[in-house]
């Protein structure tokens, strides 16, 4: 029987407030057993941007990165939040370790194809380390990952977190029993955002279908769920999509993959 | 019998040129066997803060760390140089992994109390963990270390990183062999800096007392060597004070401790 892990995603908005930031860190150092946290940082990113005269573009909610721009989410992802993180959950006796996916090259990359859009340094998953990260959490230490990965040849690039939190999932179940929790600033996936009687408890492949054909799913959701079905249809044992405060994925909503249905 | 490890300090000059920083990786990456890389910074540091507005203050070489100017360092070393680094190296098949004092509880320190300055957010180093870093280590791993440390209670701390080597290499020596060589862009301690021949092969206790009293050994030069002398007098084999280019410690000056000459 495989040992259980919790993998959490949290995005920019939550760990760039002190406030939230705060009652994340307190929610996770108290989850029991081996864990794994993955953060954003994009508002960060653009504030710091706007102080250098670095023009922050997006494209489809995925930021241009250019030369410049690299410079930046390297210094605030991999710099000024993960080392904060790392060293306030030192404070709450966790034993982080922030990473990229440069250190112990554990996620490679390849600097996405120009097609219709030119995003520059940014990075397609291509290979994660399950093995040597289960390696550094067998030794009781807590990896704390920022979005950025490399390309083999010495350049750091620029990769979705959500991605990245789905990938790390899937690389790990080979070893645990792994469960991924998104973490965001609303309860779950809602049918109304204002009205939180609406949370959608469970999304299955068809469902999703339903729920795209019909707009109530749009926009950033949509990335976020295929990465949640990515990792669920490839050996993540739980998928939860849920509110930071809320991150021992009792409340929220479920991905439940196809292959769980066929099965049962 | 222990085995050998080989501990790089490189300065701040050396890994934020281009040129200098590839042939430092080069010859780093050529190292046999276990090794450490610590580096520097400070110049990168000063540029950014420049760039953000906030005015650099130097007090005997040693940076006022304001809350802004934390901020910075933790971007520029943690983040910008630290990954920069990790992912040249991974290109060059070395399996780095980034840490500050703050990763894995490595190396805990307290703010500088204040005397006659008040040096902010800076740490002086309590204790490093020798026995995590050479669990890291064993794995194959080759830690490359930021000048950054953390209080404990959640606060990172802008830290000396010719400290931060001598305390890293006097952890490390109840386990292995140690040779620390710190690298900086003269061949090594010099009577004149113009005159490559009058390199000083060996420093004592008792030569260094005389250096110091004929103004031979002056200004930053002194804190590098009382690090050199703090390794060199607990327990760590060999200290060069050497030539970025020639980190194989051949050339360069070499530290000797009293106690070697006690027992000899």
């Amino acid at each position: 029987m495989k040992e259980k892990i919790t993998i959490i995603k949290v995005g920019g908005k939550i760990v760039e407030e002190h406030e939230s930031l705060n009652t994340l860190l307190d929610r996770f150092a108290q989850i029991q057993g081996r864990k794994v946290l993955i953060h954003g940082g994009g508002r960060s990113a653009t504030r710091m941007a706007e102080r250098l005269g670095i023009e922050s573009r997006m494209v489809d909610g995925r930021r241009i990165t250019d030369e410049a721009t690299l410079q930046v989410v390297t210094m605030v992802y991999g710099g000024l939040v993960n080392k904060n993180i790392v060293a306030q959950l030192q404070a709450r006796g966790v034993n982080a370790l922030g990473l990229t996916g440069a250190d112990c090259n554990l996620i490679k990359a390849c600097k996405r194809p120009v097609k219709e859009v030119d995003y520059g340094f940014v990075g397609d998953v291509e290979r994660t380390d399950g093995d040597m990260l289960s390696k550094l959490i067998e030794q009781g230490i807590v990896p704390i990952v920022a979005p950025l990965t490399h390309d083999g040849n010495g350049n750091l690039l620029n990769t979705n977190a959500d991605t990245m939190a789905a990938e790390t999932a899937k690389a790990l179940a080979v070893h645990y029993d792994v469960t991924l929790i998104y973490c965001f600033e609303h309860p779950g996936v809602m049918r109304d955002p204002e009205d939180a009687a609406s949370l959608i408890p469970v999304i299955t492949h068809d469902s999703y279908r339903t729920l795209l054909a019909d707009g109530i799913v749009s926009g950033g959701m949509i990335p976020k769920i295929d990465n949640a079905f990515n990792a669920i249809d490839n050996g993540v044992k739980e998928v939860i999509i849920t509110r930071a405060d809320a991150i021992d994925g009792i409340q929220g909503t479920r991905i439940i993959s196809a292959k769980w249905k066929v099965e049962s």
